[in-house]
């Protein structure tokens, strides 16, 4: 038997045509494609098929998917019954975990686990996912006007009412910077589980779980609590000196499998943040998270990660802080579904071994 | 980076005081104990705290939590008013991960994730997962009498009736067996879950979810179909054959981490079938398996596991097979969170690495 990694670090425990980083160039590599140019170029709707299939959809084959997703992204009856009798006071990644394991139930041909359907799965699971959300926070289905994009009905199904084009066009670009990101926890989760072969909505199911977990999708939440926490830039210095004094991390900096700089999605959000914070009349909340920035650079040496950008847009975008989590995981689905495919087309079952530390046989 | 190896098979992942595969000496230790040992001097309610804090309780303490679990096992009302709602065609697994998941919504202490809580909060569900899987079955609350050991509740939530002595101490010594076996994928899926810091019920979700799975917990239904599905040896003979000429898996034989011969486990449950058909007055089933076990010696030198015997066994005790792989998992619970606690006690979160064979960078 091998060596004892804690946490598997550094160790391949994947072989996948998905996504790759690259820490040596510098670059997230989807499919092929760096995803930041995939961001800048692109919409939601095109990286969809792109991490499903492998291929960029045309124009023609986008627009029938959008219609196709919206199509079919009601929620059961009985689903929405469900969900309004969870607890008022439910952590909403623990609604949304819920929502899309009962989601399995009404699956009627579950036992058809074909590459083919699951991609079929996957869209339609695209669409529910965001009026989920929505349901969960305002335990209400919102109706929603027939003339919007993909990236347009959701932020509508947050906040209750039209985005502006540029709301709407940073709301897409952060979902594709959300979409895909080799093999964080949820996703390794997702393949372990898949790796039994079991269905879509229970690997789904626990990479929400994962996703929940304070290390790894509760940041961006924590970004917003921070820069709520403070009335001004000095406080906001104040309060991550007593942090690092008492050896608490700073969220939304840094990441263990990390390019000697910046996260190049924050580098682009931190742009997007520029424009948006303009539009909303909010230069002082850009103000406070450059100042930031640079505290932690002199500090630390650490770089702002996606989370550090993702949270101040999200809240100009009038996003409650306590969905974010669950944004990041309706956008991350498209990434998910994709690699619990690839595990299930190639498939060996995940069963590693343990160093036993405890007690030798007692008669 | 180290090789990619898959399933990351022989790898070791984890380091535990909980339990291990002696393949040399061909024990499953747990805690210091030979599993089967404890199955046959000890009951399910000694494994509990066992394999929750290391020790083994005196009689005072393990009437003392007999009692507490008993009391705390009922379900909240709106939870099975959700449960109800599931729809009809729901598969039990996924009935399970969705009730246990919405649990989280009704515990007022979700942030404290300390080891003694996390323990408590085990006790509560090991009450409550029988009682949730008896709804879901019955889509009922079955009213038990006060008198019955925890295991007699059990059996007695599931089927209805009060069961015979001979009955209550062979599913006991069955929940024993099942309730702990190092790490397959459901305990490796909830060790990785449990590391980012994410709670309990979000851990135990992804282990259900795995569990559901063809190549990990079904394996016991579908050793009953196979029983069920021939009329006599002969036809046995016939089914198994066809099997192995169509190259398929004979369900309830062999383990990718195991004992060159048999499972000790089966070999208990084996002693124990003999016993249960005599009262249940079914000989043909109990010869039916031997000759099965024969077969497989014979044609591929395989050992049977302990799914094998455990199926006819749970058959016999009157328990329908979709609720084998549920009955499974709520004896399992008990080693699923005490890899969770112990996951989190000396924590680093998963986070491997892939293989990139994907497209190289398009311009």
């Amino acid at each position: 038997m091998s060596e004892y990694v804690p946490g598997l670090e550094k160790v391949v425990a994947v072989e996948t045509e998905i996504s790759f980083l690259d820490v040596v160039n510098e670059k997230i590599v989807v499919r092929g494609y760096d995803l930041i140019d995939l961001a800048k170029k692109k919409i939601y709707m095109d990286i969809i098929p792109l991490l499903l299939t492998g291929q960029l959809p045309n124009t023609e084959e986008r627009v029938k998917l959008e219609q196709e997703i919206t199509k079919q992204s009601a929620l059961p009856d009985s689903l929405i019954q469900i969900v309004k009798q969870l607890p008022k006071t439910i952590h909403p990644m623990d609604a949304l975990r819920t929502g899309i394991s009962a989601l399995a139930g009404y699956d009627d041909s579950l036992d058809d686990q074909s590459t083919e359907k699951n991609i079929h799965r996957a869209f339609i699971l695209l669409g529910q996912i965001p009026m989920l959300i929505s349901l969960i926070h305002h335990r209400n289905i919102i109706e929603l006007p027939s003339d919007l994009t993909y990236a347009g009905r959701f932020l509508y199904a947050m906040v209750g009412s039209r985005p502006t084009p540029l709301a709407e066009r940073i709301f897409d670009q952060t979902l594709i910077l959300y979409s895909e990101h080799e093999l964080p926890n949820s996703t390794f989760s997702a393949r372990v589980i898949a790796s039994t072969l079991t269905d879509l909505y229970g690997a789904l199911t626990g990479a929400v779980a994962s996703l929940k977990g304070p290390l790894h999708g509760g940041a961006n939440e924590a970004v917003m609590q921070m820069l709520q926490a403070v009335q001004n830039k000095e406080e906001l210095k104040e309060l991550i000196i007593a942090k690092l004094m008492r050896r608490e991390r700073v969220m939304g900096f840094g990441h263990r499998v990390y390019m000697r700089k910046a996260d190049p999605r924050a580098v682009l959000l931190k742009q997007s943040l520029a424009e948006l914070s303009k539009e909303k009349k909010r230069k002082d909340l850009y103000d406070l998270c450059i100042y930031g920035e640079q505290i932690m650079k002199q500090e630390k040496n650490l770089y702002p990660n996606l989370d550090y950008y993702a949270a101040p847009i999200f809240h100009l975008l009038g996003l409650p802080t306590p969905l974010f989590t669950p944004i990041f995981f309706a956008s991350r689905t498209a990434g998910l579904c994709a690699h619990v495919i690839e595990q299930q087309q190639k498939n060996r079952l995940f069963r590693p071994r343990v160093r036993y530390i405890g007690s030798t046989l007692i008669d």
